[in-house]
């Protein structure tokens, strides 16, 4: 994911777009490699697509920078990135006018600010926007789909929704995935780090992760994410078994596990 | 910025310290160029490090990853990254026996897992850390500053505040900013689009963002940002007047400025 917009690095603005995302994609069994945020800046926006591209991703999602402002240079810093040129698309311009026309202004004047959401780098698509006015835009180059979206969390949702997950989901296959969460209290992270060694060498692949949450009364406390994602729904399964194995471990120790909850499936 | 996380990648977290973070830093009058979130993973680490490394940064903040477990795999990536080996450190290794003294543990065992946090790449130093266990640490690679320091937000912010910030001051000298936020109902962004033109043409340099806020009651809401960083107080002093022309032109065009807030100063 590349994320556009100065008011993500000046911290006015929480990434809330990259955890949505981020966790729909988790829910599927999958994962972003990397989130970068770059400034509203044409050379910072070819630069962070260019790594994305370096990276031979299957996707690439470019979010923010669509609208008509000049703020506004996404499809100007890909155009760079890329080298090719910007041109105004018909069927882009076709989607605003049908955009204008639902909000019962159809007779809308194509200003430049207008017709700049409808041009696009040369042999990019745009892909529909239910409910704003900046069509999404879909490039393919050398094996990798790179989607721009709007930045209006309602606008992004709507097109990731509609037309890029169901494509990501499309090219990954069926993936079954088990999470589970533990609270764990009375135990450090240092102590439990034997305990997750032993289950990683138990289990490889497995995915067991530690997040110190503070000490409350005189108690260490933990949430431990166990997950095993896998093609083979058995397979996704065996997050139970360490589950089991490593509650009886924490309690061997004389620490105590608070709660157990599953999160969201696929 | 480099933050090393899972959680964040897959929407378990929200990068809360990237904007803390850079929040703090807008208020000095600088932000980050990017701010890149990777896998627990040494390649992704190392891969991270490198691309910011390249940018000739004066500062890369690593963020996550420096805890006992074995998920906490920073400094091993960064080992890989710049190719310096991983050595035990003595001063880390104090800083370490002193965090566990505070807590009463003054004899504890120092087992793998413990000794991992004082295990840093050649050349490193451990900076303090008042919260937590593990020490930050601080690396300089031709001309650029690398700190890590823990993704714990407590103990981020304690050591951000007490050796990184002062030091990016330092570097950085004084700056000023001037940073205003109108609240706008009753234009459009596409309308919007040639009165900001008209005043980035006016005042080069100037940041102008607009935000659409979606639309209630037919009306288009939007928040428009408006900010100056300059060494020369006065000239950061020039957003005030291109917010007095940005809402005559907005008020000309019958639109209603609805509120103008300044935003924290530095």
């Amino acid at each position: 994911m590349l994320a556009v917009g100065r008011e993500l690095l000046i911290g006015r603005t929480l990434n809330t777009n990259a955890q949505w995302m981020g966790s729909r994609l988790a829910r599927k069994g999958t994962l972003f490699a990397e989130i970068t945020t770059v400034d509203d800046d044409l050379g910072e926006i070819a630069l962070g697509l260019k790594s994305c591209l370096g990276r031979r991703a299957d996707f690439v999602i470019v979010v923010g920078g669509l609208g008509p402002t000049p703020d506004d240079m996404t499809l100007r810093g890909i155009s760079v990135g890329i080298r090719r040129k910007l041109k105004p698309n018909k069927q882009a311009l076709s989607l605003i006018r049908e955009h204008y026309a639902r909000r019962d202004q159809g007779g809308i004047e194509m200003t430049p600010a207008r017709l700049k959401m409808a041009t696009l780098p040369i042999g990019a698509k745009p892909v529909r926007n239910e409910v704003g006015t900046a069509p999404g835009v879909r490039l393919d180059i050398k094996g990798t789909t790179v989607f721009c979206l709007p930045g209006v969390p309602s606008e992004m949702k709507s097109i990731f929704k509609e037309s890029v997950e169901p494509e990501i989901v499309k090219r990954l296959g069926r993936l079954y995935r088990k999470y589970i969460s533990l609270r764990i209290e009375g135990i450090y992270e240092s102590a439990l780090a034997p305990m997750i060694e032993s289950e990683l060498r138990r289990h490889p692949g497995a995915y067991i992760k530690s997040h110190p949450r503070g000490i409350r009364e005189g108690k260490s406390r933990i949430e431990l994410d166990i997950a095993v994602v896998s093609e083979d729904r058995k397979k996704a399964e065996s997050a139970v078994q360490i589950v089991r194995e490593i509650k009886g471990a924490i309690e061997t120790a004389g620490a105590i596990v608070v709660s157990e909850r599953e999160r969201v499936p696929s």
